[in-house]
């Protein structure tokens, strides 16, 4: 049941729904009769957590609130005066509950204004002038890609946007095979172009670049079906019984986890109230769960592209930028599909169909072990919970999947695929070391990835701690009592006491990782309070120097780890106001004074990514680029929670030999002796 | 068809076949009738790889040999004296070619020797006293686990075992949750107990730890089939029209790729001449690439303790150590095995069935665009296939996959699974910072991981060279001209010259990787010379000190990199002897002076691993912990290899829906609005 469609009451984590988001405008409007509003953004205002505690069962003290009241949070823009207002709804009373005028701020960037500025441009005078020097007559062959201006000289005064200008030889062609040289910049409320720069080599020596016409195609249809390959046989997953989940509106069952998820305009998916079955206690584990900013710095120190640090959460909106995605493409399988509603310009709902995919993996071999005396060989094989979205930000295209897994372990995955930014270089003209010629006269810029989660822990209550973990060598030399043979080593833990302390990176040399624990309870085993270890397998620092824009605005992407104490507002690692603006309102900013962090409601900021020097073979498309974090059970079970996980045979995966009979009758527990 | 089997001439890179075993151990036996002799190992001697060059085609300067030497390589133990020879057997002459004694070494050891060191242990008075001491009457009720000893005080002249102790409640029952607390020293030639040790705790205040008698078991039979989960349901992979991959002996062809396996009783698969065709060309990539090393060093300072340093391949034989694959529990889908030959004591051969896997995998999307403006998705899901082997070391299982791309990536990935080594706890005795008690009185003591590969790379040719790429800010202050805006950030690579320099770890603060490049061959597109970049997501400091018997012995973990000239009798990082060797004979030995390694025949020396801080979800059997490293392709093709691989759709893979009847007819490359 798609979570639009639910009709039963939804529940106080459910996304707005098409009627929610229909009644909302409707009261907005009907308060406001003499204004000529642009509806930015209309989403859920989700509940205080502490109400939620209690909702959830979570809170033992205070008694299930009835109900829990609805309302929606509006971002709206009154043109042409461009002032921007927040709004609260409630749709319990159906009025509107507060109005206000926001000073200095800029929200996201919406598709209709996108649309509004390519048109724009198209027509401008200036812009068909530029072209004309370069050989253009034909307009509709000019494309634009919008993008936020970074920081602009007035500030978030001027609601601003830069175009990256493009050429197309056909309505399909790609169009980054066929960059052109000059930026328009506009001012969206006054809608007109207000200056145009002109992207000049790095060598005066250089005369403007010409268009590179070369296509570089990937479609079917400009490679020729003859030319694609054909020896991949089909390859087909069944469940002739169906999924092991169960889905009831956006509440998830699945072997012994249960968890919710939301959509919104900005973060996209969000896991909600994630926890697992335990014998017969059910363990609270995470509150919420979210990506909560992203950034994509560019290398090239030059004008203007030192502008192009994409944050594509808090500019763009990234679940506002999400796919509908297609059975047997994005996900093979037996798939259960969410919808997602937005709202456009004039407050009306849209629904994004398929926008998430729920589906089940095999995940190769979850435990093994073979006695190797009498070769009996004991293996089971692990299963694991994809819940996806894919996000599509101009030129780039990200697939983000949530794993859950049967030994209780998370993980966070990110493929950055789609295609890379080009800047058209002039004859002769190199990229020097910023970038990747990828075709005569395209230079594909090198950049980093960042990705920046919120993490709300409950594990096993809402008083949760950071530990950094450091493993180092035992102190004296060889031949101490303490180290006579000099192999030694162990883990030293800082429990980190505020958010001073709690900003850190990674670290090879002690091969650091990090834990949420719960110091109010420890393992009956090990005596360790119980915690959840946080690992990465894809860590950068970020290159930009500190008084840079870039550094200014992302300096969340840092570090690798930050914690504050829980804050209700404090969702966007960004600034919520985040478009135009200059990291006043940041992670960074709310850590200058120490806050206490230890043993109290926290919020762990996690960050990874990868630094993307780019190869010619990510152009015209780039393969999958996957990076992403996990989070593993650390002495919170009593023993390996997949212990009941029964192995799987032939019999019941029906698998085959490739070249002859199937007469092989070994299955996962019999005996096949190592060596006959 | 089974490498074992083929009837037709082998390649002269084939193992050897069981005919070719029989052979082998004849000729040595008649050459010498007069010794009682123990085969430690027969294996293929691989031909020279000049020889190869030339065979395989890539060396066009030389004539393809008719026909290449079939060599089988022969250590052999001499009882009771235990003397060591060395002999080279001609199979295609039928003739002993050579016949060495080797002094002061020790060669693997083998199940022969681990069967005969139990049974002796179970019969020893002296270990039947020491049971008697902890209660155990019944003898057949205690197990040890052969371990190599480490260095021991004699250094290799004897040839020395340590016999770790397990009690079993019964036959199947886990001894890893009954740990003993005293090791038996064995001089395997006398085949004697020539010591046993006693693991004193920590402190002296403890008195002599009782049996944790606890049962701790993972086999259905014990938790009971009632207890298991009952919710998972079938996935079943299918392919109707077969698999991709076609087989022919040993070769095998996927996709663009072409290559060969063998199979060997030290490093269990190798792959040799990897290729890949690009358009017409067909393309030199790998010469040989396998796990020459890996070691397991324990955090525990205490004796024995630091002794547990495993060298799996040098010290057991990580191909003699691997397991017969099962249908459907290993690997799920449409399967192909591949049998593996070995020897036992008496120079007879024995097979392992269905060693080796081989199979397809689909991999999740393999890249994706989404043009925005009319919602037109391009979705090319990808595939890769699967090379993998399972071995078993006592308590230890490792699984090894090697994963071959569409876009021409190349993954090694092992899965570390099994048991966790315990050690005895008294009553109140702690772990220390050195493990985790995972149950009453069971220390799983902490330990890493590291796998050293050896890569011979052939990058369009055999002259190739290192870069190390650490990428870094412009040095330049924000505001100067070369960095105004204080954004850029550059790849810094150094080309490798000698060994010296060619000593490198892992470096966070530039994002540092490797590439292995031809100076020779420029991409026509960046200028940049081809090659193949390596990574790894998981990589490790060897914690234990220089001067270390561990860091002595295993110095070739110490760092990431290394690079050696490439010389036909270095394949092992420990050393070929390593068992009971100092490390003289080891790669940082090799690497102490001067040898060019830049634009010639070189090898790369990498390694990765985790460090192993035991949780309690790791016992009674290991989830398995995930690692391994990557090779893509960098500026080596002239554009995105895989642009040729055609989009899936559902008509295809028959993907459903989960809860609703199948009405979607959106597939890959139709245009799905993100925005209706």
């Amino acid at each position: 049941m798609p979570c639009t469609k639910s009709t039963s009451k939804p529940h106080p984590l459910d996304s707005l729904s098409t009627d929610e988001v229909i009644q909302t405008a409707k009261l907005i409007r009907e308060s406001k009769e003499d204004s000529k509003f642009v509806f930015n953004t209309i989403t859920l205002r989700e509940p205080p957590k502490d109400i939620m505690m209690a909702y959830l069962g979570w809170d033992k003290e205070t008694p299930k609130p009835e109900t829990v009241e609805r309302e929606s949070f509006v971002i709206i823009i009154e043109r042409p005066s461009g002032k921007v207002y927040e709004a609260i709804v409630s749709l319990t009373d159906n009025k509107v509950k507060s109005w206000m005028h926001m000073e200095g701020v800029q929200p996201i960037i919406t598709f209709d204004e996108m649309a509004e500025v390519e048109e724009l441009i198209n027509k401008d005078p200036k812009v068909a002038a530029e072209c004309a020097e370069l050989g253009i007559t034909d307009m509709s062959k000019v494309y634009s890609d919008p993008w936020a201006i970074g920081r602009h000289v007035d500030g978030a005064e001027k609601r601003v946007m830069q175009g990256l200008m493009y050429y197309r030889l056909s309505e399909d062609d790609n169009q980054y095979a066929h960059p052109l040289d000059f930026v328009p910049i506009i001012d969206l409320n006054q809608m007109k172009v207000i200056d145009i720069e002109r992207i000049a080599p790095r060598d005066s020596k250089f005369k403007r670049p010409t268009i590179p016409m070369e296509p570089h195609n990937f479609y079917p249809e400009f490679l020729g079906e003859e030319n694609l390959r054909k020896d991949i046989k089909p390859l087909i997953v069944q469940q002739p019984e169906g999924v092991s989940f169960k889905v009831d509106g956006n509440e998830i069952d699945w072997q012994k986890w249960n968890l919710r998820i939301s959509f919104n305009y900005r973060e996209g998916l969000v896991l909600h109230n994630l926890n697992y079955q335990d014998g017969d206690e059910k363990r609270p584990l995470f509150y919420r769960m979210s990506l909560s900013e992203m950034v994509v710095p560019y290398a090239e120190p030059g004008a203007p592209h030192y502008r192009k640090h994409a944050f594509d959460v808090g500019e763009y909106g990234l679940g506002l930028s999400t796919n509908s995605l297609a059975l047997g493409c994005d996900c093979l399988g037996t798939i259960h599909y969410f919808d997602a509603v937005f709202n456009d310009a004039s407050g009306r709902p849209f629904v994004v169909p398929n926008a998430v995919c729920l589906h089940e993996e095999d995940h190769g071999i979850l435990f093994k072990h073979t006695e190797y005396r009498n070769g009996r060989a004991h293996t089971v094989r692990g299963r694991r919970l994809v819940i996806s979205h894919i996000v599509t930000v101009a030129n780039y295209d990200y697939a983000c999947y949530w794993h859950l897994y049967q030994d209780g372990t998370i993980n966070y995955e990110i493929k950055a695929t789609g295609e890379v930014n080009t800047h058209v270089l002039a004859e002769d003209e190199t990229p020097g070391p910023y970038g990747t010629m990828v075709a005569p006269q395209i230079n594909a810029q090198h950049h980093q990835h960042f990705f920046t989660m919120r993490i709300d822990p409950m594990v096993d209550g809402l008083k949760n701690s950071i530990a950094q973990v450091d493993v180092q060598a035992v102190e004296e030399p060889v031949g101490h009592p303490n180290n006579m043979y000099g192999n030694g080593f162990y883990p030293k833990t800082t429990v980190y006491k505020d958010t001073l302390e709690a900003q850190a990176s990674s670290n090879f040399d002690t091969a650091r990782f990090w834990k949420i624990i719960n110091p109010n309870k420890l393992n009956p085993r090990s005596k360790d309070p119980v915690g959840f270890k946080v690992v990465t397998h894809s860590n950068s620092p970020l290159f930009a120097k500190p008084g840079s824009i870039v550094h200014d605005r992302a300096g969340f992407a840092s570090k690798t780890v930050w914690a504050t104490p829980y804050e209700e507002d404090k969702l966007f690692a960004g600034g919520f106001y985040c478009n135009q603006a200059n990291g006043e309102d940041s992670l960074p900013q709310w850590t200058k004074e120490s806050k206490s962090v230890e043993n109290t409601d926290i919020v762990m900021w996690y960050t990874f990514g990868v630094t993307h020097l780019v190869r010619v073979e990510d152009f015209p498309i780039m393969p999958v680029e996957s990076c992403g974090f996990s989070m593993k059970p650390s002495n919170f079970f009593t023993c390996n929670p997949a212990l009941d996980v029964p192995p799987t045979t032939k019999s019941i995966n029906k698998s085959v030999h490739a070249f002859k009979s199937d007469d092989d009758d070994s299955c996962c527990n019999k005996s096949a002796p190592i060596a006959a």
